[in-house]
């Protein structure tokens, strides 16, 4: 599951994964984006304007009745090239060691990436969005409705993280 | 997996799910909150004050360095009690048959549930947390940094949520 773009760095620390996994994912649909390889993505949701298409599954298609009243959705997809097993990060763009907790990598136990999306248009089983990060093909795994009520924090403060703007 | 908390009511559609899952989850830790039954559960997170506790399972610890300068995590947990198989759903406390997609249910085809909380301590591999609304004993899938910039969208509006405050 390592290579080069993914692999572990000087002043990484990995553990020993569990045997088994405790429990099972579905893949309920893909991810269009326009980047094909890792150094193209943007670093988060945020950097780029980009129009991307969530392609989901026709099994689940019924499940999108009302989402189109929705400004913004939350969503979780599957890193799938990410090592599992990395407990202490250097990220390439801070260059410090870090709790894979304290990081938004993709490398992380579970790695289940979200973003916050802004809904353009949803047409049969396809949504179209604004703020993903992540490289073409990628599995989706849930779509949430964003409600500002429990999910926007505007006063939040990441204390290790120097703004660059 | 359903029981009369968890059951398909009147008005629900529920499909065939995959054969297989597509990929594994660990569980990393619990979650320690006051509430036993399902009835006894906030709504959300923001519904109540209660201190909870996360416990990392010792494995993971080392991946908490820095998380203690965040004043607001991301907290994924499984909702093992919950089916995995309906598309349209009629919550109790709405009345009305919406989308699976367009509602936080825990019952969703990767029951992924999804808490803002507030961090008031880091002691070991033990976090003491504001905001989660999930029964005692909740497995952990992953902590994550919230971010303001890319996490808070304080105009996001569900269109088909009519506020009852």
């Amino acid at each position: 599951m390592r290579n080069k773009d993914f692999g572990v760095r000087d002043g990484e620390v990995a553990i020993e994964l569990p045997e088994q996994p405790d429990a099972g994912l579905y893949f309920i649909g893909r991810i269009r984006t326009p980047w094909k390889e890792r150094k193209d993505c943007p670093k988060n949701g945020r950097e780029s304007d980009a129009v991307c298409t969530v392609e989901l599954d026709p099994r689940w298609r019924d499940g999108l009745k009302d989402v189109e009243t929705c400004s913004h959705l939350v969503l979780f997809y599957w890193m799938d090239k990410a090592p599992r097993n990395l407990v202490r990060q250097v990220p390439g763009h801070y260059g410090a060691q870090r709790g894979t907790f304290a990081l938004r990598s993709p490398a992380r136990p579970n790695p289940i990436a979200m973003s916050v999306v802004r809904l353009l248009n949803l047409e049969g089983a396809r949504l179209s969005v604004i703020g993903l990060d992540c490289l073409d093909g990628t599995p989706l795994i849930d779509i949430k409705p964003y409600f500002a009520s429990t999910d926007s924090v505007p006063e939040a403060v990441v204390g290790w993280h120097k703004r660059k703007d």
